[in-house]
């Protein structure tokens, strides 16, 4: 894999040089292990013979972007216009909008295709259809449209074999001979769901069923449809045989997260974003050790509540990335967090929420073994103004909490880190963009 | 109370005119229940004769906080130093940074204090002290402490009759007869989880019992302690005696929010935040209503899910602002939300998380009664293309979610809106201030 050029550190003139003079909570971001995960994915796919249509959602960052097409701008797939518009701005020109279309958007897109973006928009139903040719007949600005189809019951969507394919196909028709149909696209999101390979592997392959059924229906009532594109993180490392689809989205795979992890789609040393924070304090009594880094950094989101071992908001390593046996993030409130050890083995008070944010409701521990291996016994000492870094439980929602990612860099995945802790030099300070 | 200047509209050439130009989602606030919120606790605080220090981490917005402070700057709480430095450049002067001090933060702390900002920092353990009066020893600047007293056990500080109280106030003598301790401070976080009048009415008392029997074993041990300082939403709503007490901290009371309602410490007509959303789809079979607002928009909290009526990612009103009987946000992904009915009447399938982010194991609807006074039936018809509101569990959290409000104003709560719904002029769109 070429290696991109590096990217410039941030302008700002108190740039920082080394960990130590960046404030607490941060997003820190191990590109060496950004690289190894992109290269296995890539490596998958070639095998396959489908190309990737990354998901652009996770990294909302040219930079990191880079890393995943380092001879140019590739397709991508956007969750929102203003990431279209930010990556467009970037040169990207083939990217998929993959949030069912709001026909109020439609100028916004289509002064993006005026621009010379090639850009899709994703719908399930005829009103959005008769939206997208009304506007076309109207305006002359024709905007190429995928039908989404539901692979699994987990959110939008068609089902393959619903009627109402055939009739959205026929709204799409601006005038005889002239479609907007570009073809059809699905997501098995339960494939998160899914804790065993052979598991996810059956999710890809139902995955590919279910679209590929579509498009043999849309061929079949004389539509074209070059387009049949599937994609989760979990499918997308699992599928062996991708006869008729023709991309493969995912982004989530670029950093990984606890989730991820959870149901073994990658190992705790994939994860390549972390969240570092200070300790402030400590409530001896209670075994909690208190940090900077609360639910604004982490975000909310308590994904592995759902699985065998629940993660609270996150694993807690070193800064030189070494697991602390069984400590957590258990508690949050806006800017505080709280770590305990892992209830099964001496946590005496599950912290649960602050602020009146009451996920207090939603951490109920798992009984599940733990899986750091440590024993019983007390909260480690860490003392006031030790920097610890916290591993995500969801990497989309961590990183939609910061503008920006601090980068560190070296040969092999986590090296940078392990070499040096706090005085690792910043390769660089990468800007993300946020909201819409 | 004095009516403040009205803030110029965006001055983006595209500024918004009115709702329906306004790209979805978006988090909308209608200023005119910001100052009934806004009047209603300045009247309590007047009769009380304590003096409010706004906490500014829910709406970190100048122009909100203009609402709040008509006759120029007030005193102010922040949670981050990324807040105080922004309300520093908008003229505020008085901030307590009130999240325990990191030490590495000092320098930060200090370059605010060189611009005449009285910024004072919290702290709650004698290496925090220690590193204060070295800091002031190192530097010259002496930067003012609050040590943090725990009055429910919630989160951070220490009991009253901790016996570091006293060897934390000793830690601040920078030299004899010049200390950095300017008093104590106490959060009664545990009074969200208060259901009565009567349950927020004692936490509020005991609230000020802890803080109070702390500042006096300071003063009989030889220390001045000017500040003693209280507060949350809900205590300071029903505190009825503060003696002792010289300010009351409160912010989210602003907004106001579903946490806050489902204690009845307000009415969900008092809610002034709202994220505007779009109906992009439906599944029919499963009574889903889809839409282009997620968790990116509203946050993952779930504070209600802790409360006796769980309602999910937040209540459905129309653009005019009434309730859709019994339409709840129950699921959402990064850019999706799912609308149903409450499980308990007629809700077919409880949407769940998606993205593999699973707040699905926390979204245990709650069997109490729906509020909303809607009878079993049929999710509404709600076609593709229209507006709805949601309102939010947290409003902190939703308001972080977003870079900006649009405003809009009326004579009387909710008026504008009522009146107009998509075509309500907008009155103003107000920049807030995020991230570190």
């Amino acid at each position: 894999m070429t290696v991109p050029a590096p990217s410039p550190v941030h302008p700002a003139a108190s740039a920082p040089v080394t960990l130590a003079e960046v404030d607490t909570p941060y997003a820190l971001l191990d590109i060496a292990t950004v690289d190894r995960n992109v290269a296995r994915l890539k490596e998958r796919l070639d095998r396959l013979g489908v190309p990737l249509r990354l998901h652009a959602k996770t990294a909302k960052s040219v930079d990191v972007l880079r890393h995943v097409f380092p001879d140019g701008p590739g397709p991508i797939t956007a969750s929102t216009l203003a990431e279209a518009e930010y990556f467009a701005d970037a040169g990207y020109t083939d990217i998929v909008y993959a949030v069912g279309i709001d026909p109020h958007k439609l100028p916004r897109v289509a002064a993006l295709r005026d621009r010379g973006v090639d850009l899709t928009v994703l719908l399930d139903n005829t009103a959005q259809a008769e939206a997208l040719a009304a506007f076309a007949r109207t305006t002359g600005v024709h905007v190429p449209a995928l039908v989404e189809i539901d692979a699994d019951g987990h959110r939008a969507g068609i089902v393959p074999e619903d009627p109402a394919l055939l009739a959205i196909a026929d709204a799409l028709v601006v005038e005889p001979g002239t479609s907007l149909l570009r073809g059809v696209l699905t997501h098995a999101g339960e494939s998160y769901f899914c804790t065993t390979y052979e598991a996810q592997r059956d999710a890809a392959h139902a995955e590919r069923d279910a679209v590929v059924t579509a498009a043999e229906r849309l061929r079949a009532a004389g539509h074209d449809c070059p387009v049949v594109s599937v994609g989760s993180t979990p499918t997308a490392h699992a599928a062996e045989d991708l006869t008729g689809v023709t991309e493969v989205r995912a982004g989530c795979y670029v950093f990984f997260d606890l989730v991820m992890a959870g149901i073994g789609v990658c190992a705790l040393e994939d994860l390549a974003l972390s969240v570092v924070v200070t300790v402030t304090g400590h409530n001896r009594e209670k075994g909690w050790i208190l940090t900077d880094g609360g639910w604004m950094a982490m975000s909310r989101d308590r994904g592995t509540a759902a699985q065998e071992v629940d993660q609270g908001y996150g694993v807690v390593l070193t800064m030189t990335g070494e697991v602390v046996p069984d400590l957590i993030m258990s508690g949050a409130s806006q800017e505080h967090g709280i770590l305990t050890l892992r209830p099964e083995v001496g946590g005496r008070d599950g912290a649960g929420s602050s602020d009146g944010a009451g996920s207090s409701a939603g951490i109920g521990f798992s009984d599940g073994a733990a899986t750091s291996g440590g024993v019983p016994g007390e909260t480690p000492e860490i003392p006031v103004g030790t920097r610890l870094r916290i591993l995500p439980n969801h990497a989309c929602a961590t990183a939609g909490a910061h503008p920006r990612y601090c980068v560190v860099a070296g040969e092999e995945p986590g090296s940078a880190l392990a070499a040096a802790a706090e005085n690792t030099p910043v390769h660089a300070v990468w800007e993300r963009l946020n909201h819409w």
